[in-house]
């Protein structure tokens, strides 16, 4: 149903044009990934926007009596599929994400009696949720429209950067009313919420903040809300515990009709009248900053109440942005797949500045970006794997703001250090390694970045030497991390040693001999932790030995971060040759590959594995958790690149799905989906830092990437389909390839890289 | 003691000069109001300086069991001079209130075993706090100094603006500490602390906030700390309810050297080597709006490590801003409580922007002061009375700045409204009235605030029309607050007809006779609650009938705040001629008057009266609250001025005295002691908003107020004593006046009045 809608509203969108042909744009559906754990949201945005305008099914608490609630897991994007109720639509959301926060101002339309708390899913007349059907539900790049059943309201939403834009129609009604929940959010609980603080400043303007602390410790979003009708009333419903004392409860009824609210946890609403088909408009833009820049980006956004305009302008927008790679395919769902998957490649890092150019930083100071646009959620560890070098393919001018926004972070972090895991003016510090050095130097040698590289490195040199931070400063002193210090020691030391073989990387450019040098050194203390005797990474004690007891099955209480020891003893991108040789040769190397994608994982390892659905997984190889995506290509080294080739193409077409449940684990601020891309045009950057990019078995016909140089690279896959697999010849521009790789520049200085497609694998 | 320590001081200040003449400044002490219900505090601050640094000998909750704990109201001001030890030193200090909040950013130096918790009174050892004794304290304006007993450590504090400088002396020891102890405040509880952060940006310098709702709902105080000594090492202990997942909490240890801290309720500690007298100088500097602009205003205000300039730059100020004044008196005690006094009225309202001119507003955003210094702590049910008139003789560039405050947060006001009683970019709307446009209006008719009066009269109108705001509507409506609608009835309705007509005054100055009808009407509407056949000011119900069961004596419960209907009854300062018809006539109202003054209250009664000791009521005119702050003039109204020089004479030698138990009721921000400086200058302004000073008995003997304008304006006391409390004649300028007031403008004007003393009532 949804595909036929957005085939009805793409014809709407190029009436007038020639032809009805399908746009790019129109071949994204964001419903996918948003069954199970892909983690995406259905919902508007713009490429990079500030606002993720987007319903939520359901808003679980994190804790259940002080400990985690599982179940909470499931809305790390606010959206189930499986779902019968939308409770509402909120302001911001991760796309992809394993854990999760934001959520932020949460609005939903009602008639009838006022409800203000959201209801259980059982029971939709119990508060303000509604039922709603995948029948009556619209979504689309930067639009999203629902029926909401239990009121008969139509719910349509789109954004401009920062501005998120509601239009509901109702029935007619003297009951009408627009729920304000600012105590609802993602991955809330009893004491997140640290502050609420709203103005009416009049009956259409609404200004405030919410400030809490969750996986972001100290986030405060700031916001501006306008309705195109003036509300007859209005009110709010304070969760606080009452004080023995607050002179400012005595003179005013605080309840009804009060201007000045603050408080930890309120929940707001608006009354309106309306006649049959009534809309009732609202725009709510966000801020880092304040609530006058939030107006003034309302303002400056969208200063009128046309939402077709702003809807059809951000689909406008996503169009240029995924015309960034025309593509011809096989089949029309690999279209889906492909435009989607570039869809969640542009969901973030995310614009975290105002119209004005100022923002928020680490420091919880107001800055002002000077020269470059300031973002914000850095998912590193996932992202700097494919995300990142595929920016520096088709989004160089963002992905250089993306490192001096880094740099900033660093400029303002009180302990020296670049972001780990950061969003919203805080890091999180989640998952391992410092992986911003793979994005700056990945930035810095492909001359990506061209700001201060020296304070680059700086920057690196600095975090990874901050030796109170995770293992770091016993890896130093030893070569590797303990196991009988750390629980993840043995990925953390890999992680390390490629981000430290990174950092020689950028020291190699400017001709730093030295730190050169010392990195290369770090960069190979992966060999610290590999057990020669069992040809298996593993975790080893301060005294030097190993650890007795070891299954490398298991991903947990084994040394690694969602993965086992068979997955991670492969993470040594940056030098697979000694990798190969460490674990006996090439041959033997072979022989382990075939062994991780074809054993079959015993389901009790299975059960322990996180972010992940079965699908996400082929033997023992993990596609849905991220630390072997560069495996598949290591075939290329041991002389077998039609097994990479076999396994590229078979991971894009079961991993990616056209369907809402079509991803095999979460999708990772866009990670999971950069691979799909880079695999689909027949190329990945095993080792980013590296200018080189391993060639795998293409899925599309034909594409052409057009370069923000002005120039154009076009992939063609001769002999094309879908059992077509294997690549027989490569050439670029017309000349035969010899080796299993293209470089950067040879992208850049555009050309045509053609593979010719085989049914059978050229084993020479 | 004390007293000594100060003489001795002023002959270190002095020394070089030719004499060791006492100054003004040396005539201040600071322990005065510090005993019972003065709730003055003895720290260190410059004249109306943001920073008020100040020792607290407790830090109690405001809440046990969620319930009031009475015990609290002690320490309005933090320091309780019959206390035994010391917590710490605090930044933030009302002076004279009777209700409370501040106290921020507690520093105690300890040495030995570290303790975070700040320990018992009865057992200082149980915590960081210390036993002290009055013998080693000193207090000055600007300067205190105290020895901590049980660390043998001598503190010392002075301030520039918004800098509060520590000087602390160490004993030799490996084991030295500085306790900063951001959980604690004044008229702290559980849950008032929203949140606070921390950056120990290097082992000398701090910066952060702390984010409060008590009093002031929504209230955030920036700081920046700096040590003249690198700490070797510090730390923290958090109060907060742990979290089912907070990823930071992982990857760290964030209970020692760890920089970068947040959370609601922590206590940090920094670990010092000390030699023997070792001084550890700590600045710490406050600001309304960020974390840099504390540090530039630091680093603006004191760039060095010189205490000993800084208390003197500090007391010069103080002696510059006291010489505005120059007495000659009967007795040195005079002197002490005329410049004390003085001293008091200077505390506030206080400086509440950067040095760059930013200051948070009541929308809280950032601000700018353009052109005018912003203030803040507007106690107006209090100061309005004599604080404010009493700037426009001596403060008046500061009192049209404070005017323009006021005007800045109209504007800033969701609300439409004047601050009622605001702090800290907060109203509290605590007590009645809405007296800021009796300061506005006397600033306005007195030449003093010089802005747009159209804007200020339009502010006045808003705030006055606020009809959802404590009994305004039905006040509009039926010309006095129903009793059974409000608690405060009677009050309220006389205070809104005063303010109404100082609204008037503005009008008829801006020739707006419309308004100006318009509320002189309202003015009148004290005579709907005055009861004819009772000859009381009665509460009066919705249906037009006075209430049944009726206390003219009793404070509580009677439709009255912090004063019963004898003293309520004489509250019609715009109209006393009025008001002596409606009581009778002259005769009758003289009696009244030497009834009130001579009765004896019953002590049920006395027990009632909130915010002052026994001493402060006379019969049963109760000078410790602010409503019969006229009263005592009123005998000039009905032919026998000789009875309120009396009076005058009696309170003002009565209730001031020279102790720190020495005032009957809190100062409330000055407003007490204003009311002794115009007593013993010898005349009072008993309507603000009116062009006339009441004449009574001047305390001094001469008195030289040099005006703003280069004018002075000299009383001189002829044939002056103890015992010649009588005025025979006036002369001003040589020539005898024939009033019983004199004029704004033959104030400012300057010259003479003499006051030729009496032993013996002039009864002509």
């Amino acid at each position: 149903m949804t595909r036929i809608s957005i085939l009805i509203a793409g014809v709407v969108l190029t009436c007038g044009a020639v032809s009805a042909q399908k746009r790019p744009v129109d071949y994204v559906n964001p419903l996918i990934g948003t069954a199970r754990m892909g983690h995406t949201f259905p919902g508007a945005t713009v490429p990079f926007g500030s606002v993720q305008l987007s319903p939520e099914t359901d808003t679980l608490s994190y804790e259940v009596d002080g400990a985690y609630n599982k179940d909470v897991y499931r809305y790390c994007a606010g959206y189930q599929y499986e779902d019968k109720s939308i409770v509402g639509f909120s302001h911001t959301h991760f796309s992809g994400t394993g854990h999760s926060d934001l959520g932020d101002f949460l609005i939903m339309p009602t008639v009838g009696e006022l409800k203000l708390n959201p209801g259980t899913a059982d029971d939709t007349q119990s508060g303000y949720r509604s039922k709603f059907s995948h029948d009556r539900e619209v979504s689309e790049a930067n639009y999203y429209k629902v029926m909401l059943d239990d009121y008969n309201i139509t719910a349509e939403l789109t954004t401009s950067e920062r501005v998120g834009f509601h239009r509901y129609t109702f029935p007619k009604t003297a009951d009408a009313h627009v729920v304000f929940d600012l105590k609802a959010g993602i991955y809330n609980y009893d004491g997140k919420n640290v502050w609420t603080f709203v103005r009416v400043v009049n009956d259409t303007l609404i200004t405030g903040y919410r400030q809490t602390s969750g996986w972001a410790r100290t986030r405060t979003v700031y916001f501006a809300m306008t309705f195109s009708k003036p509300f007859t009333s209005y009110g709010r419903k304070s969760y606080d515990k009452p004080q023995a004392y607050k002179g400012f409860w005595r003179k005013f009824n605080q309840e009804k009709n009060f201007a000045d609210l603050a408080g930890r946890d309120l929940t707001m609403y608006f009354d309106f009248d309306t006649r049959e088909n009534d809309e009732v408009l609202v725009k709510l833009a966000l801020s880092p900053v304040s609530q006058q820049n939030a107006l003034a980006n309302l303002n400056h956004e969208i200063p009128h109440w046309n939402f077709d305009s702003v809807k059809a302008a951000g689909q406008d927008w996503w169009n240029n942005e995924l015309s960034k790679i025309d593509i011809e395919t096989i089949s029309e769902d690999d279209k889906v797949n492909f435009y989607t998957s570039m869809y969640h490649t542009f969901l973030g890092p995310t614009v975290y500045m105002d119209a004005n150019g100022q923002y928020r930083g680490l420091d919880q100071e107001n800055h002002v970006a000077d020269g470059f646009v300031n973002y914000t959620t850095f998912s590193l560890w996932d992202t700097f794997r494919a995300l990142h070098p595929y920016f520096n393919i088709v989004q160089p001018r963002r992905n250089a703001d993306m490192v001096t926004s880094m740099l900033a972070h660093y400029d303002q972090s009180v302990l020296n250090m670049l972001p780990i895991w950061s969003h919203y003016a805080n890091d999180n510090w989640c998952m391992s390694g410092y992986h911003a050095v793979s994005v700056i130097a990945d930035a810095i040698v492909k001359g990506v970045y061209t700001g201060d590289a020296e304070k680059a490195l700086e920057a690196c040199i600095a975090t990874s030497n901050r030796v109170d931070y995770e293992g770091i400063g016993e890896y130093i002193h030893k070569g590797y991390i303990p196991a009988d210090l750390n629980s993840t020691s043995v990925s953390s030391t890999l992680e390390y040693a490629y981000d430290d073989w990174c950092i020689a990387q950028i020291a190699k450019k400017l001709g730093k001999e030295e730190v050169y040098q010392e990195y290369m050194e770090r960069a190979g203390n992966w060999k610290n932790v590999f057990d020669e005797r069992i040809g298996f990474m593993r975790p080893k004690n301060s005294d030097g030995e190993f650890v007795k007891d070891f299954d490398v099955l298991d991903t947990h209480g084994q040394g690694f971060i969602e993965g086992n020891s068979w997955n991670y003893s492969l993470f040594i991108p940056h030098d697979p040759n000694a990798l190969i040789t460490l674990h006996g040769g090439k041959e033997k190397f072979a022989g382990y590959l075939d062994s991780l994608f074809t054993m079959e994982l015993p389901d009790k390892y299975f059960e322990n594995t996180e972010d992940i659905s079965r699908d996400g997984i082929i033997g023992n190889y993990v596609h849905g958790n991220e630390p072997s995506h560069h495996v598949a290509y290591l075939y290329n080294y041991v002389g077998q690149p039609w097994k990479t080739q076999k396994q590229v193409r078979y991971i894009l077409n079961e991993m990616y799905q056209a369907r809402p449940d079509g991803l095999g684990g979460n999708d990772d601020c866009g990670q999971m989906s950069a691979w799909y891309i880079f695999g689909a045009l027949g190329f990945y950057p095993i080792s980013p830092g590296a200018l080189t990019y391993d060639l795998g078995s293409p899925l599309i016909k034909r594409a052409e990437l057009n370069l923000e140089n002005g120039n154009t690279f076009t992939v063609v896959a001769t002999n094309q389909s879908p059992d077509h697999v294997y690549v027989s010849r490569v050439l670029l521009n017309g000349t035969p390839l010899k080796r299993h790789y293209i470089t950067h520049k040879e992208i850049m200085g555009g050309g045509v890289l053609e593979f010719v497609m085989s049914k059978k694998p050229n084993k020479k």
